[in-house]
């Protein structure tokens, strides 16, 4: 990695920028790709299975026998793995699910919210070289505790039709409801408008290549929701004098590995340490059965030297990195002054790879500077929280009088008129009340 | 309104339907304008502000003094309203604002999620006949409990280039940081790139027309988050023999005044209420101001009679109205089965305006169904939640040969070799720790 020594503030614009991507092209063929599913459904995706995965099945429904058969070709040792996985996965999201207490804001104003699940949702898995089992866990196992009736996952076969035993395993453990073997943009267009055999789903979750991004964007404008805005993996690994560096560096290439465009950062305060992680770097690069792609995305990469650690933070903070780690002293400490990042791994133990398969965390994170704004994938982006209310007559006679004139200075007077028959039943109750009294009284 | 008996489920897809708006002639505009307000900045947008609002100032910063001076232009019971329906939009906002546990997954890991406020947001404000400055309080109050450390706030002026006091005041005592006075699609465009003048935000908040929500829809193509997808303002009342027929009215009526297409749905399971409810509509209407655009909602709107209140809610769920009211007997325990709405008013002192103003929960909603997946707006809008985690030497110990496993699954020798690096180092501790032991023993 090229080492670039103390940027000032007016570079770090540049420094933390993304590779734009055009998308204007590739919107047109999922306009014309969604068109056709909506229009013709199954037929369409049938096609478009042929033209761009060479998978001709009569039907897309994985069945129950083959999903069953799966956990024969898989060693024990890595279904425990799963096990592990799924049960930590589990309890980091169940910690999530918190009961919100009542407030009352006003007296005899009662408000509070409440977590309903979402419904249908679908997941999508990229096929390609690596059988991106974990993030079924990642997306299935939330889903499940938060209570979805149905979770539809779509993922594109090989060319003799098959899906990779672990993908089948993983979904079965985890609670899928259906799975279908389709991929790209027909299996996004198919979960967001439903066909006759793929249910549309109210929400689309999981990562995918550049496609499965403009498509998942088409799915929003046409009314399906989305987790969020997605593209190639980040690191950003900040480290000082107490980091090892074989240990940066191996983290630095679990990033660089997923592909050409992955985009791996690494900051220092420390030009030796700077030095040593390169080293390492080099070393290690050579073992790696993904070499190239890892060489290449290196080449995209960055090594900054800074002053200071709160520097290097300031920096983070405006790259927002989608993975952050803090090989630094006192890390915990440190993370305070972290304010964009999607997950953050504290101290030389924890690295990234951790937290894609078993730590609990989800996978799942904002990237390309979205952790400006997105949170990762939790239990909250399987439910929607809806707030209710509850007025008894003190809470009229509270709040009334400002919602009347509220109402009238944005003359929205019906607005006002249901406020203003509460207060006058409220007034004629503590009338009618005051009368009885001096009627006893009498 | 026209009353309907019993409607058997498959009649369900279509009551439930919103009228369909075509946009894509609208996003060619959108996408002009866009365009233009990225290479021009300032210059476009004061042309369209000129050509759609006929506003033709020098500056669209509102200056502090023309803020400051709006007070003196209100009643000082405006005021004191403003200020209770500020402090119960805190109240309620800030008991959403929790501190989650942190969570041993298994031993030596741990796992927690933190929040921190988005930096920059924008709130879109209509101009038009009412002066929605209740808007300025549920986007602004909620965004400074956040953290939020600026807040822009964009609203069209009059032709004479002024905007109503009340929305001035609101955003001075909602802590608004700076505002903009221009409207429209240029507005949200502003925002989303960013001017001369206009600050870039992260987040734009905000309700609209058609041309609004097209905005928002191309912003968040672009790269800017908005709060949700928008539409037309809803409510669905759902009556049993306890309500009051006229506050039944009076609550339809406030959502009909809102616009032509606003959408009415009343269900009762008692055909004497139904009746009793339109006899009500009748008499309140003549008295209203905005009695045309009311009663124009209400030709689109229905009235229903189901047998049970169950049918009612199941009907509700799958039309997932903005808002809903339950003006029913025990409607805390009805409220169990309410599974998609966007806020909730229970009883018959609960009416929408209520919520509307002043009770403290967010009034920004989601319409068009699409309460069967998103929140109203809430302190989590303003704010994303980061991850962390840390792993000691048994933590590594834990769920290191997990990862390494399904790493090495998924063929991402990188993510393997940082685990097994690390569980070397910690291998090598116990070693060296045990031999220790053998040393002193002997």
């Amino acid at each position: 990695m090229k080492i670039i020594s103390n940027p000032g503030e007016q570079k770090w614009a540049k420094l933390t920028g993304r590779p734009k991507t055009n998308q204007t092209k590739l919107m047109d063929t999922v306009n014309k790709i969604f068109y056709d599913i909506h229009k013709k459904g199954d037929r369409a995706v049938k096609k478009y299975s042929r033209q761009f995965d060479g998978f001709d099945n009569d039907t897309f429904l994985v069945d129950n026998e083959t999903i069953q058969a799966a956990a024969s070709g898989l060693s024990e040792q890595l279904k425990q793995a799963i096990g592990l996985a799924k049960a930590n996965i589990g309890k980091f999201h169940l910690s999530q699910q918190l009961t919100e207490a009542k407030t009352e804001t006003s007296p005899g104003v009662m408000c509070w919210r409440e977590a309903r699940p979402i419904e249908r949702i679908g997941i999508y898995v990229p096929g390609g070289s690596a059988p991106l089992f974990s993030t079924v866990l990642m997306l299935a196992v939330p889903a499940r505790i938060a209570g979805c009736k149905e979770i539809v996952l779509c993922t594109p076969p090989d060319k003799d039709g098959n899906i990779h035993p672990a993908i089948l395993y993983a979904a079965q453990t985890a609670g899928v409801t259906q799975l279908f073997a389709v991929g790209g943009i027909q299996a996004i267009a198919a979960m967001a408008f439903g066909t006759e055999t793929i249910p549309k789903v109210d929400k689309i979750f999981g990562p995918g290549n550049q496609y499965v991004m403009a498509a998942k964007h088409a799915a929003q404008y046409y009314g399906t929701a989305i987790d969020m805005p997605a593209g190639p993996s980040e690191v950003l690994v900040i480290a000082d004098e107490t980091c090892r560096p074989s240990f940066v560096a191996a983290d630095l290439l679990s990033q660089a590995e997923h592909g050409p465009d992955s985009q791996v950062i690494f900051l220092s305060n420390n030009k030796k340490i700077l030095k040593e992680v390169n080293k390492e770097l080099t070393l290690q690069l050579d073992n790696l059965p993904r070499k190239e792609i890892a060489e290449q995305a290196l080449k995209n990469s960055k090594a900054i030297f800074f002053n200071d650690i709160a520097t290097c933070i300031s920096f983070s903070n405006r790259y927002a990195p989608e993975h952050l780690i803090l090989a630094v002293e006192n890390p915990v400490l440190r993370s305070r002054e972290v304010t964009n990042a999607g997950s953050v791994f504290l101290g030389n133990y924890s690295c990234e790879s951790a937290g894609d398969y078993a730590s609990g965390t989800n996978h799942t994170l904002p990237t390309g500077g979205n952790a400006k704004v997105y949170s990762g994938v939790s239990l909250d982006s399987f439910v929607k929280k809806i707030t209710f209310q509850q007025l008894n007559e003190e809470g009229i006679s509270a709040i009334g009088p400002a919602v009347e004139i509220m109402a009238e200075t944005e003359t929205l007077y019906a607005h006002k008129n249901a406020m203003t028959l509460r207060l006058g039943d409220v007034a004629g109750k503590y009338l009618s009340a005051t009368s009885t009294d001096q009627t006893e009284k009498e």
